[in-house]
Order: structure tokens, then C-alpha cells, then sequence
């Protein structure tokens, strides 16, 4: 008899259920009896003692469900460790819940910041075991996470869309994707719509080279360009401020987001009018892409084994197209960002696409 | 033998390159020879004497694509009988084009400004066949344009994809609608959707109605809300302010748009974290949807016919499920606005949809 | 108090959930208490007894379902009559289970058949409210059905797809499209999907037409043709025969379907190779496309004010663009079927489409 | 200055135009002038001298446009030595046009019939470079090959509409996935779709073991199930069968395709309705799914690198997420399969999906 306890946490993704619905398919298709415990909404509900049992029938036809039936939240890292308003001590709380119903282990589902919580509670003698959830792609330890395929697709939809917008009115887009620190979605679907120019996080750009690129375009007999720029896309100056100097300068910040001052920046140097799209949220939602519902199913019957293996403290991933447990403090606390030499960098400069660099 | 003058004019939308197929396959089905000129660009390339002969090979394969082949462009009514930068007379140089030319007829696809440049140049004596796009489908005189459906589809992918997120999350999301003077977009992709609250700029909605229909929402155990808000929603005071008073007004707005505005007072008042998504130009581009390929098909078809007929002063429309031709005169600056008395409000309200009125 | 039963007959098809959403949900506004007892699997769970009181919750999140949550079955109207396996007299069975729960109305989904069982129950003395589902548009008394614009997309994807395949290999393909009596699905589908030849049951083709079409397009440099053919196209000669003949005809018949029989005889007057492709029931299946969800919406909508209202025997339709209620009597047994001079298949022929007549 | 002939062979597929827009783009952004040729309808084009120009404009707008801008072919391997009807020795037909053109390189699109003839060409002393083209994945040496994705998509989509419909009319369901020697297709159409049932033809199926499947599911009370087969799907006791004696074996068969003998044992057996759907050709059209454009613009712009280095004698394949070249030889003749072992395999059914097996 196994009992598991069970949460999503951080930003909404697709394929969460399907994750979900692999372990617990891969755990009642075994001789062990099994109890799960839903935490609702993230860490919060494993802090404060909210959950509900939950049955087979609970991942039943959930498959293609986006969202997550568990519900999650965003609990920063730096909090997790000072108490709640009320005095608490959120990771004894933790515990305690996870003593007073007798787990075996936690799956928990969840990015980044999910991460360092989950490895700080393995530190803490937890039982744990993680799957890589996030549309940015951006876990160390993974060739890639769930989520990531099916906002690719999001987001060349929406690239796809505006083409024949830009195309019709001879106009430049701006299509923003989401990346705060990494562009992996913002590389993947600007190949994928035939982006021009491509501006992600860990390629700064010069506006003068974007101007070039439209340029040179034009020169071509192209009457509109069409750029996929990351929510964190960053100039060349700015990535020589110190993060307190830049943390500094968005105070003041008279734009949206950083796409509208590249948009005006060009819009001021070349005269030509400049549009701005914000899929923002969508990308995360709706149902998911067969290649995540697949590769999630997959994760999930590999942390289903593990827990009737007994076996914890990893992160199930992915490498070298077979999925593989990561020890969880390896994945803790470390992004995997492009490399401006990645191969696929090259290649998507090799067929013309501008990165502004 | 007739000589055919196309445009395109106004906002990129889907479905233009169907009807226009559908206009060019009419006529070579017929016995009598035809030529297509098509003016690049909208009125511009007419203005300008901007065009190139057509084939039906131009036409081949283009049903399913977004956009327009002929380009387009916004050229507002106002300034028509206006010279341009170099003392050009627009509606001359527009007539000596067509003169030129010896066209028999100009078929002219667009929206509200569009018809209103169309009715002057029949005016003119020019000899005119438009068909009804927009997204927007409020066209006077056809109970349909072609574009909405399609735009609604998009709209409705946007809303499927915040559901998920907003019901993980536990959130209030606005996803902003294309429709700055009417609702139908709104109205249509809210419903399909599963909007809980829908704001049209027909309806001018009270801050509080819209707090109270959240708040019953909680009281009854949901723990989200979706917003679908046209870009032109307004609140009950605005719409007493005078035009100007209004324009006045936005000119110190210190908002993108106003959902942001309707965000801010509900997070204000309500202390709920408000999430806006603007899917903005995606909801004109791409492949257009089986119904309007459909519709545009039979458009194209009935101005072929009347071309051939020579019976010419019409804009081509839907009534009651028959297509239709309607006296370009009647149709040229109205609007088809969604009426608070319609009955698909009506229906809206009765499954418990607010319009915060 | 009102205590309603629902239940879901027939075919599959999209909107079913979302049409008794919008019943629950009109009801579950107004001010009456409100009992809903869904009965399982179609007129079997009436005849049986078998159901399940169902909640508002039971209608969350079922609006972009498809399927039925009530299960569906086809039970023929002959048989409605005759005593079951074991003697039952069915229709006084299902009177028996209406009074035993003192049920006020019954609100019935389904298409042809489904409909006139209902007006035998309404004959009987039963309250009864019908709403329109079926994929095939084919209901009397009202222009359109929830169902059929979602099987459109689906079957216009499929020649979409097929269209790719058709043009690279230079082949002629059959995309058979759900209708045995009736031709609305294949027409708009083979229209949505630029096919060059539409066969449907209501007008009868001649196999020479049909190489005649293929010919001349050939001459005219097109190297592949799209047919779209309905489940029920027949030939001039067969059409010619009486039912039974035809019936005895088809006992021996050596093909999977009609649209193999066209493909070879194509492929032995022609020499050209000819491909089949049979969507079958994925017409039938997914997420309502959003015109379904609005239209459905809507319907449900009206339905529950008919109950508030207590007036019952009505079929909820859909005429010149507004909800109506028909009279059940006018309905049941009659189908709607495509007029050969209707103005759709006028069009149609006008952009060069062959009907092979 | 380099001049490049190209050449699309083989079942259409997706992506196939995103790929030879890879490499034109490629080699367009070089120093180098190069002169592209294009092969019309496979290798057929390049036997007959049929070929036509290309200059950068045919590849614009072509990343999202399935089937093959060149037409395609299928000419089987094994004929290739023969002469054609006329007597035209084929191999020597295309050395002679390859010399005539004074062609450095030919660049080949196709699977593994395709690579059999591009690897008989190199033998002849041609310069080739190839691209992995098939939905069915099975071409050894790379991890993956354009089109397979897409293929996976629309499988999945067919897949889901089903789901709808087996629901809730509680049948048995199977969806024939294409596929007659390899099951990758099948494999991970089924596990996105939620297949219970998967049979491909690596692993032979028991009928008995699938009828136990559809009890197991009875009994813990699912009313329906969905099966994934393949076209080639075998049971165990035809696998025994040499290949002779299986194909007298199916000179006979009564059956359309397989999955309808299976159909009829297990409604023979089990007294259930079983309905099988064959989405066929759909599965090799449409526009190609974002995964898909970027992995053949990747492919495409190695293959133009190698062009431009002047190394020819490669399929450009994909090897733990990196891109990279494979000699031909290795390619040629070799299938690569589903391993019973394979890890997706276990996975498969750790989550409970039956093989039949």
C-alpha cells in the first residue's frame, strides 16, 4: 500500500492532467494498493492542509484537458522559507501535512521555482519526485519539458495569423512571445512562422541591426517583416547593466513591455509603422499538442514506477530521446538557456534569420 | 468582352481571396471573354494606376489562404475628396483610371469606409459591384459579411485557452475583442466561448454591475471569471460624455486600451488579480473558416452573375439565408449594430451571461 | 417547482452538451426551483427507467465537450411500437416512468427519427420540448441544426488535407462525406474545400458527366480532381429504380460503399488512378466549432423559457436568423431536403463546381 | 557558382516544401551563386528531362503549404534497373540529364524506397545529399523524419472525434492508422489519443488477448474502447506465415483492410458493435505542424551547408537533438522499426494500454 500525495504548482501549462493521469494509470495498473491525495493549488494547499482523495475516475478523460484539476499558484522560493502573515512556518507546515497523512512520497509537478521547493523539501527528508512542467523549456536536466511543444504551437498559430495581415498591408509585427529569461518558445516559433527577425533574452540585440535587416528585406522586394521578440528580449546597452540598473530603469518604464519600445524605436529610425501582438496567457492554455500528451504520459508512467520502485529524490526527464531520473539536486536552481552557438541558432541564421546581433 | 477593375480595401480579413476567386471563376465559367485588372493595395491603386492583369491561374489555390493577393489598404472616407500631397484629385485620378482602362465595372471588396468611397464613385458614374467584409459584420444591409465567422473562431480558440488557465488559477481574465463601434464579435465569440460577462460597445456597462456578477459568481462556488470585452466597450458615464468630451478624455488615457482600464477598477475595488490578453490582429489572419469560404464563395458567384447581367450599384449581401443584392445607396455610412433588445442578448442574459448593465 | 427529464437520441453529434447546458443554465437563473433527471443512452433510458438526477455541476465545462454526457442510442421509430424482447409494451413504459416522477416536461435532443418518436409521446399526452441536433441539416422546419457546421469543418478539413496529396501525386480523390438521404453536409464541405465535383442524394449523376468534368478539367492543365460524395449519391439509372429494387441491388453489392463503386468506374472509363478516403464518424465527433456552441447555446436558452413558460410541444428552431418554436406536429417525419434549383446549388454550378447531372 | 538540382519522391508528406525552402533559403543567404532545377513528379522528372527553373519567389509563402511544390512519384526500386516501356534504360536517363545540366549535387526528398534509388545514383557516381521524408519515421540513421509529427496530428485529431462518439454510444471503436511495415505512427497516435488498444505489425497480436482487454475494461466499468491499428497490424498466427504464404493468404481476403478483420473476429466473439474509421491519405496532407517546419528548415539549411562544403554522399538526419549528416550507404535498405522492448513500448503499457500481445 502506497500513499501519494500529489500538487501542481507555478504558471498554468498544457498537459499538466496528462502528467497526472500517467502516474496514477501506471500505479493502479500495478498489484499495490494506492491512495492519492490532491493538494489544491500548488505548494499552498501542501502548506495548508487542503487536499481531496482522489480516484481513478478524477484522470478519467483528462488527457486532453488543459489546466490542471489540482488547481496550482505561484509561491516565490525566497517566501517559502519566511513564515505566512499569520506566523506560520510554511516548510514545517509542509511536513507536518505530509507526516499527519502518512505519504510515501509527493509528485510534484512544476518549473523552476517548483523546483528549488521540492528539492528543499527532499533536504528536509521528504519524499520526492518532480515532472518538468513549463512552456519556456528551461529546465536543467531535460532535453525538454511538457507544455513547451503545445505553446509552440500557440504561438506560431498566432504568427501564422498575422502573416497574412502583414503580408496584405506591406506592415512589420511584432509578435510577442512569452520568455522572461529564456527563448526557446520564442527561437522554436519564430522558425516554425517564418519569422524574419527573432530577438530572445540571451541574444542581445542592436536596434541598428534590426533596421539593417528590414532594410535589407525590403531591398529584396519584401514589403512587410514579421519579428518574434521574447517578453524578455534585451539591447545590447541594457545587457550591460547590472540587474539592480535595469531593475531600475523598468521602474520608469513608460512601455507595456519591451516589444513596444522596440516597436517605437524602429517605427522612430525607419518610419515605417510597426504592430504589436501580445498572445500572452493563451499560450499557456487549451488542450494539449499529441507530441506533449504523449511525451507526458511517458514522464508519468516512469514516475509511477519509480514510486512502486521506491525510489525517490529525482526529477524524471528527458535525454537522448529516452526518459531518464535526474537526481533533483542537479536540477535545482539552474536554467537551461540557449546558447548563442546552439546548432539550431546557426541554422536558423544559415536560412536568413536576423537575431539583431 | 467585359473589363473587370478589383479591390480590396480597409482592414486585412479572412476570406477576401475566396471571394474574389469566386468572382474571377463565375466569369470564365460564362461564354463571354473577361479581363481582371487588379488594383494593387486598395483605393491607392486605383488612385495611382497601380495594378496588374489577372489569370485564373492567380486565382488557383487561393480559397484556403488568409489575406488578400491584391494587398490593401486604409484610406479613410474623409479624406477622399481631398487632394493628396501633391495637389492630386483622388476621385478624378480614380476615374481617369477607370476610364483609362475602359473597365465595364470595378468590384470592390471591404467594410463600412470602404462602401462609403464605393457609393461616391457610383455617384461618379463609375459602375460598382462591392462585397461585404469584415470582421466586424456590421455592414448595413446584409444580415452577414464575410470574415466574422472566421474572426470568431480565432476569438473563441483565445477565450478556450484563458479558460483553462483562468480556472487553474483561480483569476478574473479580459480578453479584449476586435470591435471598436459594435459588438457582434464580442457578442458571438464571448457566448461560444463561455464568457460569464460580456461588455459591447452597444451596452454601456456599470463598474458595479460587473463587481456584483463576479461576486455571485464566488458566492456560488466558481472561483473565475472571463471578461469578453470589445476594444470599445464603455461604461455608462463615458457614453453621456459628448463625442468630444469623449476623445478628450482618451487623449490623456493613461491605459493601452480599455480593458486595461476595466482590469484596474475591478482589481481596485474588488482586490482580485485581473489578467488582460489582447489577441489584437490574429483575429484578421489565417486560413479562412469552412462557413466563410462558403459564403464568400456564393458572394463571388452573384457578383459574377450580375457582371454578366451588366446590372451594376449594388453591394451583394445575405438576407434570410438567400444571397441578395442590395442598392449600393442604401447600404453606404450605416452601421448594423448589436440592438440591447436583440434577441441573441436576450438569449445571452437568460443562460447568465452579465453585460454589466 | 419544475422537474424536467432530458434525454439525448440518435447519431452522435457536436452541441449536444452545449444545447442542455444552456437548458440548465436559463433555468437555473430564473426564480423557479428546478429538478433536472437525465435519462441514460437515449429513448432506452425512458423506456427503463434508467437515469440520474443531475446538478448545475453536472453542466460546468460541457460547453466545448463533445459526445452527449447522457449517452445516446438509436432505437428505430417502427420498433417503438412493438413489445420489447421480453413484451414490454415501450412507449407505455416510458409514459409510466414520466408520471411515476411526475415530470413536467421532457426536453428531447435528436434528429429525424428521434423526432417523430417525440410527437408520438407528445400524442400521447406527454409534455415535450425537442431541440435540433444532427450533422446533417436535414430537420423540417428549421434552416439550420447544432451539429452540422462542426461536421462541415471536420469533413472540409479532411479534403483540405487531401488537396495537398491530390495536387503533388496528380490524382483524383473521393472524400466520401457523411448523408445517406441528403446532400447539405457534402455540399457545403465539397464548397468550404474547393471541390470540383459535388454527388449528393437529391440529384442523381450521370457517370459520363462526372469523366466529362474530369476531362475538361484535365484539358484546362489541372492535373487532379477533388470529388466530394455524399454516403447516399446515386446514379440517374439507379435513382430510376423503385426502393425495393434498389434495396435487393444493394444486397449484393461488391463495394464498401457507393463512393467505391464511382472510383471504379472512373478508374475503368478514365485509366486514371482514384483514391477513397472516408472520414466516417470522426464527422460526428470533437469539440462543437464556436457557430455550434452559439447556435446550441441559444436554442437551450429558448427551450428552458418555453418550460418556464409551460409551453410544451414545440420543436426549438431557427428561422430567418431568429430563435422560433414549431409546432412538433409540423415536424415530425418530414425532411429538409437540398432543392437541384436551390440558389446554393445554382452558385455552386456557377464557379464551375459538376454536380454530374 | 553551383547549380543544384532537387526532387520530391515517394507518398506525399508534410513539410516537404518547408525543407526545400531550408535549403534555397540556405543557399541564397551564401556568397555563392547557385541555379536550382527542379525534378517534376520524382524521379520520373529527373528520367525524362522534365524539369523547371527556380528562383527564390517559388519558394516564398511555402513554409506552411503541404504536398510537394515539384509533384512527387512513386517508382519503385526494384523496376528502376528495368527499362521502361519504351526501353530506355532509367538510370542511365538520369546520369545523362544530371550531366547535361552540368548539375553538382542533387538534392532527394523522399523515404526509404527513395533512398534506395539516391543511394544507386551515388553508386553511379552522382553527388547526393538526401532528406528523410515519410510519415511512418522508419528511415534508419536519424531519430526522426519530417512529417511524422503531422502525421501524428491528424491521427491524434481523428482519434479524439472518436473518443466523442464511442462514448457515448458505448461501442468499440477502431481508428486505422497508416502504417504497413512500422508502427511509430500508430504508437503515438494512439498513446495522444488515449488509445486502450494499440496493435502494430512488430507486435503480432492474440485476438484473444484483445478480447480480454475489452472484458478488463467492461468489468471496471468503461462502456467503450478506442483501438489504434495499424494498416499493417498481423496477429500471431499470420506472423508465423512465410511472407509468400501471407500474401496468398490476403489474394483472397475478404476484407478491405485488416483492421475490418479484426472488427469482425471481435464482434464474433463478443457480440459488440465494433466501427472502424480509416482516415487514410488526410494523414499525409495539410500544412505541416510547427515541429515539423522547424525540424525541415533545420534539415534543409545542413543540407545547403554541406552544398556549399561540397560534400555530397549524405542523408542530413537528426541524432540526440543535434543535426547531422549520415552516409548514404548506412541509409539504404534499412528499416527502422518498433522495438517490442523500446521504452515507449513499456511505457505504453505501464499505463495500461494492451498490444494485444
Amino acid at each position: 500500500m502506497k500513499r501519494i500525495g500529489m500538487l501542481t504548482s507555478g504558471g498554468d501549462c498544457q498537459a499538466l492532467n496528462a502528467a497526472m493521469r500517467g502516474v496514477v494509470k501506471c500505479l493502479s495498473c500495478s498489484e499495490e494498493a494506492v491512495e492519492i491525495y490532491g493538494f489544491l493549488d500548488g505548494y499552498k494547499g501542501l502548506i495548508y492542509g487542503n487536499f481531496r482523495m482522489l480516484t481513478g475516475n478524477d484522470f478519467a478523460g483528462i488527457l486532453t484537458k488543459g489546466g490542471t484539476i489540482l488547481g496550482s499558484s505561484r509561491t516565490p522560493f525566497k517566501l517559502m522559507r519566511e513564515p505566512d502573515e499569520n506566523g506560520l512556518d510554511k516548510v514545517e507546515a509542509m511536513k507536518q501535512n505530509y507526516y499527519k497523512l502518512q505519504l510515501d512520497c509527493l509528485v510534484i509537478l512544476g518549473g523552476n521555482g517548483t523546483h528549488k521547493t521540492a528539492n528543499l523539501l527532499r533536504e528536509e527528508g521528504l519524499n520526492v519526485i518532480t515532472l518538468p512542467k513549463t512552456i519556456d523549456n528551461d529546465l536543467w536536466g531535460t532535453d525538454m519539458t511538457f507544455g513547451f511543444q503545445s505553446a509552440v504551437d500557440i504561438a506560431t498559430d498566432c504568427i501564422d495569423c498575422i502573416h497574412t495581415t502583414a503580408s496584405s498591408h506591406g506592415r512589420i509585427f511584432i509578435v510577442e512571445v512569452m520568455g522572461h529569461k529564456v527563448g526557446w518558445l520564442t527561437l522554436n516559433a519564430g522558425m516554425a512562422g517564418g519569422a524574419d527577425i527573432i530577438l530572445i533574452p540571451e541574444i542581445p540585440y542592436d536596434i541598428n541591426k534590426i533596421i539593417d535587416a528590414i532594410n535589407a528585406r525590403e531591398a529584396r522586394g519584401s514589403r512587410f517583416t514579421i519579428m518574434a521578440v521574447a517578453e524578455g528580449a534585451i539591447s545590447k546597452e541594457d545587457a550591460k547593466l547590472s540587474k539592480k540598473e535595469y531593475k531600475e530603469k523598468l521602474k520608469n518604464y513608460p512601455y507595456p513591455s519591451v516589444s513596444y519600445e522596440i516597436a517605437d524605436e524602429i517605427q522612430k529610425r525607419s518610419g515605417k509603422e510597426v504592430r504589436v501582438t501580445v498572445p500572452g496567457h493563451t499560450q499557456r492554455g487549451g488542450s494539449p499538442c499529441p507530441y506533449d500528451r504523449v511525451f507526458a504520459t511517458r514522464l508519468g508512467a516512469e514516475a509511477g514506477k519509480l514510486i512502486l520502485q521506491g525510489e525517490y529524490g529525482f526529477m524524471v526527464g528527458y535525454k537522448n530521446r529516452e526518459i531518464v531520473r535526474v537526481p533533483l539536486e542537479e536540477v535545482a536552481g539552474k536554467l537551461k538557456m540557449v546558447s548563442p552557438d546552439a546548432s539550431i541558432v546557426q541554422e536558423a541564421k544559415m536560412v536568413g534569420i536576423s537575431f539583431g546581433d
